[in-house]
């Protein structure tokens, strides 16, 4: 189960065995169900998640009730609700398991001892994190500048394994547009 | 010069001084006038710019010749291509200063030596990402979800020293209205 973490972080930085098998112990096994709620407002959030396989979706929901997809994290992708994980305040966004899903997950309490035995690590997350900075910033720009089409073909290429794994509507949420209009979309798409 | 970035820098992690000097010599001054050009597509991104005094502004033109600000760089706030400066790709966002600005800037050639003379530094680089990340999440369910009068006081909270520094029309950018729009609802605002 610990193996794809640990192939993850190889990809950036070399351990040794003691350092892989302080990581190994250090991140406990969760199994979820399909919707299963993992992170709920206004839950205190204690963990970062590893998806090992399976899927979940991280959303917000506005003031009038909308909900907006921030993210979706298949096999290899993390998530939790950041600020919250981080500082300890109220969770604001909703996670959950859109498929039965094997996770790793860690605290923040454990996680911070980690990086000060391992300081290697920290150089893992600089690299992680830099990846999401510009995953966002990409996100971002679509959402004020592109057309659904485009966006569409984007969410395919950044997620190729979930097109026909995540509900209809949840795409369209990440998209930003209603279903209806998704669907009209997709139908014009396919002429 | 390099006192503001060192002190940045302390807010975080702990540093010999042998360490402060390397950083301080790794690190170059730059002075660029008001409305200098930074960084412009297709450039290749060389430069991380840290701000000491003055701003830039970091902004994308869409392909219908839209401009999008992404964000404002006062003093304190870091600023690059990303995606550019991480994987030597042509630029695809602008840079200006908006104002006469100094700067110390780095290339990643020489940050990554850094790195690895400095390990502490990731740890240094994890939390100012983490930070950037948490940043965006809120940029993006505010474009997603709030009201524009909700939008620019998030923005004259995030940004308390800008709002009579930066250009109206830009601020109108940042949150994503038309500069026509953006007057009437300032009106509404002040009533």
């Amino acid at each position: 189960m610990h193996a794809a973490l640990l192939q993850e972080i190889r990809k950036h930085v070399n351990l040794t065995p003691e350092e892989e098998e302080l990581i190994t112990t250090s991140f406990r096994y969760k199994k979820v169900r399909r919707n299963q709620v993992v992170v709920q407002p206004p839950d205190i959030v204690i963990y970062d998640h590893f998806v090992v396989s399976g899927c979940l979706v991280q959303y917000y929901i506005d003031d009038n009730g909308i909900q907006h997809t921030l993210l979706f994290a298949p096999e290899g992708w993390w998530t939790t609700d950041l600020p919250g994980f981080l500082t300890g305040q109220e969770a604001r966004y909703h996670i959950e398991a859109l498929e039965d899903s094997d996770l790793l997950i860690i605290s923040k309490q454990v996680l911070d001892k980690l990086l000060v035995k391992i300081p290697l690590l920290n150089n893992f997350f600089r690299i992680l994190y830099q990846n999401a900075i510009m995953a966002q910033e990409e996100r971002l720009l679509n959402v004020l500048s592109t057309k659904v089409e485009e966006r569409y073909l984007r969410f395919i290429k950044k997620y190729p394994q979930l097109q026909n794994r995540v509900p209809q509507y949840l795409i369209a949420s990440y998209l930003g547009v209603t279903p209806e209009f998704f669907s009209k979309v997709k139908a014009r798409m396919h002429k």
